[in-house]
């Protein structure tokens, strides 16, 4: 009775936090945004608006709308969704999740069970490959190129699973903007990608949610459009995101999908609904202001991209590579082979610089060892440009790379 | 290819949902609340006046404040726990959650495995038991009487089953205001429990969600509080919510416990954190204005369960017996042995009428079928008294009860 209490926790947990001791200095790291572009006059015009009409259905869980989400902003998603991706999508196809990775839980919890085989790309959203090794579930990557994950590489793979006898549970894709590479896959890669999932009978996850921030090239319709031109339909559950265009601490997503999906993926949103407040003030931001603010962040994030591109040209030389990305906040960056980036990663973070380590955005720990992902959204230009000179500092002080930085020999 | 795709789930999902058709007109069921109580003149000035302040850090997924939430509403909640349930709360032992539904899932995700025992109170939570049902947990009800828990009887069965080799997970209890019963913990059953808990080694799960509506007698010490007053520490867990006291629909509640556990708890909240906007409105809005609306709503209520109760004595006259809730929104009904409530509430819902039928929210079936639970918070006076009238000549219609209505015979 006097001793300290040891809980007993069940025997898979992941491992404990740690407590939280504020940001680096140089934050390159997480999904964070541009703090000066977060439209808050706009929220808060939008809060005293709705609030003021329609407040009271606070005192109803669902806000009258029921388990799928504040109805006026399922109308502006099914509005924008059209419009930007090229989708047909009525009011009772969205669900509205708290942010899109809660749309990740619901999917996976719903399609995957203990040693089941899902395909992904061979690099890919850290917190995709987290999820599914948590839920004991094989993962198969695909190697993606400027245009996307390959489709011939897609192919192969299903077959040699087939004649394995083994069935993968579905594929999962982020073609738009896609999270490290920043790549967009082409619509005839879609297509291919489409055409497979039906030969193979497999349902397709598309994760959409950095989609509205391309900047380079038109927007290819989503698959789950080109799905809905051809005589298939439901094979495509989609997701998309605000948290990325507004401001990642508003924490709504939304999942698209046929009734016969979505009936299932309800019952496992067990939280009596998101939160309402993000809900009612997004709807009422609604889509002219969404519009000419994604314009606006998309061009101020085009120029952070250029700056960490150039700053990583000048610091390292030849010495890393990377392609420009499409959109989006992420650079994936290639270092020398004697780079092993979480060295780096530690090392940095002691020195107020964070990056993501590759192998937690890889498929294939080889294939990441030697990459990163850089975020340029929420760090100011100038730490931009200082941050990336003191990574190339510390490289050079524990790897010998970079050798020299623009005309200096180190 | 043409034909429509047939997804394959795992083999475990629960049943489909039902698309929403609204709410019936007389609304007896779920955990809505008075929407005219609704603070919406505070909650708009402090959203304009938290996010002219802060509404800059929305670029940050957890708002400058870390994985557990913002800080300054851990600070409000910190002192309001200190002067509302005699606890000493410290910030960095509080974690956020979306409504304390997601405080549930992570404490049982953390704690609890299929085929474990859990100790819970034989009128129940629906959530709770569709949560451990869901977790292929075994769940044991101890009765519950004007005190709470009946500590009595946990001890013995408590002794009966290490008796039998076996060990409880932990024992999970809503002290205050006990969802369905309305009745309060006395603070000498909690500091039974909290012994009893202790000679077992368990840990106490203390759901006090509804523990600030609490409007009849002096509210007692958490029982996490009694803890800090002995030499035994970290095995209460605590969560509370905002959504009873200020609107059901923000989703904002929050779990108290000590590092060993919170820092098992941080990484299985996997959803970025909760929503921003609520957290950041509800800490503006403040302690003294939470202090004054929460008098406010338990007097509303307090009138509304008066009127509920009159309301089923004048037309069930002596057949059905029930206990005055001592606070929250919620009755919960006996009805004679020939009322199967189960077939009352789908024959009442055809009526426009809805109630939760009691199995739902009972450990035993044989206990649940012939109780209810009727929710007085958000229907208006006027549905009450003619929703309580419809529901008795439902049954009657039904049953042939109740015999008489007052000095009427039907």
């Amino acid at each position: 009775m006097t001793s300290k209490f040891q809980p007993r926790f069940s025997s898979d947990l992941p491992p404990p936090a740690k407590r939280w001791n504020g940001f680096p200095r140089y934050n390159f790291v997480g999904g964070h945004n541009d703090a000066s572009e977060v439209p808050v006059d706009e929220l808060i015009a939008a809060a005293g608006s709705v609030l003021a009409r329609e407040g009271r259905t606070l005192a109803y869980y669902g806000l009258e709308s029921g388990a799928q989400g504040y109805l006026p902003l399922r109308r502006l998603i099914s509005a924008q969704l059209t419009d930007r991706a090229k989708m047909r999508v009525g009011e009772d196809d969205i669900l509205l999740t708290s942010g899109s990775l809660q749309a990740l839980d619901l999917v996976f919890e719903a399609f995957l069970e203990p040693g089941d085989t899902v395909i992904i790309e061979e690099a890919c959203y850290g917190g995709t490959l987290s999820r599914l090794q948590r839920l004991g579930v094989t993962y198969i990557g695909i190697e993606v190129d400027q245009d996307g994950m390959k489709t011939g590489q897609l192919a192969e793979v299903l077959g040699e699973l087939e004649a394995k006898g083994q069935n993968p549970k579905l594929i999962y894709t982020i073609p738009t903007v896609q999270n490290p590479t920043g790549t967009v896959m082409s619509e005839a890669r879609r297509i291919e990608l489409l055409a497979l999932a039906g030969n193979y009978d497999l349902p397709v996850f598309e994760d959409d949610c950095y989609a509205d921030l391309q900047w380079d090239g038109e927007r290819p319709p989503s698959i789950r459009a080109l799905e809905q031109r051809g005589a298939d339909s439901g094979r495509v559950i989609y997701c998309g995101s605000f948290s990325k265009t507004v401001a990642p601490a508003l924490r709504v997503g939304y999942l698209v999908a046929d009734w016969p999906v979505l009936s299932r993926l309800l019952p496992l949103k067990t939280d009596a609904g998101s939160g309402a407040l993000e809900q009612m003030v997004l709807a009422e931001y609604g889509a002219q202001r969404f519009d000419g603010h994604v314009a606006d962040l998309s061009a101020v994030l085009k120029e952070k991209a250029e700056l960490m591109a150039a700053s990583l040209a000048e610091q390292f030389g030849t010495q890393v590579e990377f392609t420009a990305p499409r959109g989006g906040i992420f650079m994936w960056v290639t270092f020398p082979e004697e780079v092993d980036t979480t060295s780096l990663a530690a090392a940095a973070l002691e020195e107020g610089v964070e990056i993501n380590p590759g192998v937690e955005w890889s498929v294939d720990p080889g294939y990441g060892r030697r990459r990163a992902r850089l975020c340029f959204g929420s760090a100011t230009k100038q730490e931009i440009s200082e941050g990336i000179a003191r990574l190339a500092d510390i490289c050079h002080k524990h790897t010998g790379i970079p050798a020299r930085s623009g005309n200096v020999e180190r």
